[in-house]
């Protein structure tokens, strides 16, 4: 099949073998993969990434540097056909996504960071029959692309446990904390405070929903709120990912104040104990999405309680991909590109 | 008065002035005072202490390095007299405790880190009338003594907001570790894993209540438990507080594991966020007792439902804190001397 892939932290296009399914595998045709940052951060430091997660689990410890694998994890595709012995659990033709994990005797592999089970920005993928989750046949593939970036979100936002009386904090409006914006909102929260160094992804986190969008250099993203009661932020998210941002929330959260650890940093984070102590913080680490977080976000892009639209940048093909990945952030470039495999 | 005083991170013994009470002060006679790891933690890094309490908050940031003040945050003493205009809460000649805290204006100095408010190594001290909790006639000084260290651990314990089936495990089993399982104890919290280097101090922790206990280098305390139906520990308190504590924590640790870190280190902690993220893990801070901490912790040895007997060691005069606090720690060393500063 024709794949982008990346084999010594480059990014190439061309032929690779068809993956095989076999036993509770469906083989599917990729229609569309969003584009995450998390494949750009693999082409800068691979090495030391696979032997953190070797040392301390990730999703990158069953690679290997010097050969290839199929990247994209955001996924949605045609059901081609399924490996002997299996159950068929969506049958044929139908389009599917999938949590992007498969697994294989008592453990797992991550579609997209794995050798074995390539990503979407290959023509062809193999996909857990258990986890496939049928899309809706108006469901156009972009949008459907974006059900598990926004899983993501919806999984940090629950993991916060938000309370009545709450009142959330967004740091960092990429897709994940427009995710957790847009779980907020379902949930009812009030206010959602979001939090970005650009205009443009203050405008969209107003658009997913958020009461109030500040530039954190420029205004108080702590301070008390006159429209909101003079309530002020204590259930905040980290959505960035950069060391040392723990640190700083510490310095601003209020006493009791809880704080989620969405963003995905390989690098070591140093704070202080006794500084989150003083304060009596708390600290939830989320993860990646899990099966019920799936469900709603394809339920909530399908239904259009949650509009992924404006997420949405230009659609490119196989070529594109090693460009896209090296202009994946900053202020101009689009929440999500999309690729599709069967494009060049 | 006479004190054991601090100065430039030397212990002096000598004359310092009394302390007069204010509005809402009570005048105190010390009876009894423990001496606590903080109280030696000072002397050896007060500079770096103080600017990082200035900074990020913590009890030593109203001190002055090259200023004497009294140290001594686990008292018990009679209370003398009362500032002018004070409502006088419990008569004099009773004995008293309280939380380390002294409010002023709308901030707080806290009681053995203050140059206005002298700690337990005096004769003397002033205490905050709303906070003073009356010691049972009965109850020997040294028991009243345990009170505050008591309540740090039961603070930390209910912080970890145990759970039915939770499986407790509490790392270092100094006064505060002790402490926490003893809050667990009484909370009904089985089982409970108490890891310690030392015998002396695993002896102590199945005293408080453990029903398992283990040297971390011989035994991996996250192992099922074959007597507790297989159960793993999910509830960790880090009781030990030095730096790195954290992320073998979170190494060990099982998914949705909660954390509770009880230890005071006030040198930075560095961890990897991805290696938390991964577990989905919950890191609780603790920190000082409440007020209804020290009740309970009152009530508790005051009835003997928790008896702080084994925590006892000698009892000495201002002339031995020196020499005390430079030995606090070790497996050697008694859980908590007591200083009598009316003896010499």
């Amino acid at each position: 099949m024709k794949a982008a892939y990346v084999q010594n932290g480059e990014v190439l296009v061309g032929e690779i073998a068809d993956p095989v399914p076999g036993k509770g595998q469906a083989l599917v045709r990729t229609h569309s993969c969003g584009l995450c940052a998390s494949d750009a951060h693999f082409l800068t430091g691979g090495k030391n990434i696979i032997a953190l997660s070797r040392r301390l689990g990730g999703p990158y410890a069953a690679l290997d540097f010097e050969r290839p694998f199929v990247p994209g994890h955001e996924y949605v595709g045609e059901v081609l056909d399924y490996g002997p012995g299996s159950r068929r659990t969506v049958r044929p033709g139908r389009k599917v996504t999938s949590v992007p994990i498969m697994r294989q005797g008592g453990s797992h592999a991550v579609v997209g960071f794995s050798h074995q089970c390539p990503g979407g920005f290959g023509e062809l993928m193999l996909l857990d029959e258990d986890f496939i989750l049928e899309v809706p046949d108006g469901l156009p593939d972009e949008y459907a692309a974006m059900i598990e970036p926004l899983a993501v979100g919806l999984e940090h936002a629950r993991r916060g446990r938000p309370q009545p009386g709450d009142a959330a904090l967004v740091i960092g409006c990429g897709a994940i904390g427009l995710g957790v914006i847009a779980g907020l909102k379902l949930m009812g929260v009030a206010p959602i405070i979001a939090a970005d160094f650009h205009q443009s992804r203050r405008d969209l986190a107003v658009a997913m929903g958020a009461h109030i969008a500040v530039d954190p250099r420029e205004v108080n993203a702590y301070a008390p709120l006159p429209d909101f009661g003079g309530r002020q932020a204590n259930l905040i998210y980290e959505c960035v990912g950069l060391p040392g941002m723990l640190q700083r929330i510490i310095e601003s959260a209020p006493f009791d104040g809880r704080i989620v650890m969405g963003g995905y940093c390989m690098e070591e984070e140093p704070f202080f104990v006794f500084a989150a102590q003083n304060k009596r913080l708390n600290v939830q680490f989320a993860g990646g999405e899990e099966p019920q977080d799936m469900d709603l976000a394809l339920r909530s892009i399908a239904d259009g309680s949650i509009d992924v639209t404006p997420w949405l940048g230009s659609r490119i093909g196989l070529g594109g991909v090693a460009d896209a990945i090296a202009n994946v952030s900053g202020p101009g470039t689009p929440v999500r590109t999309v690729i599709d495999p069967r494009m060049l």
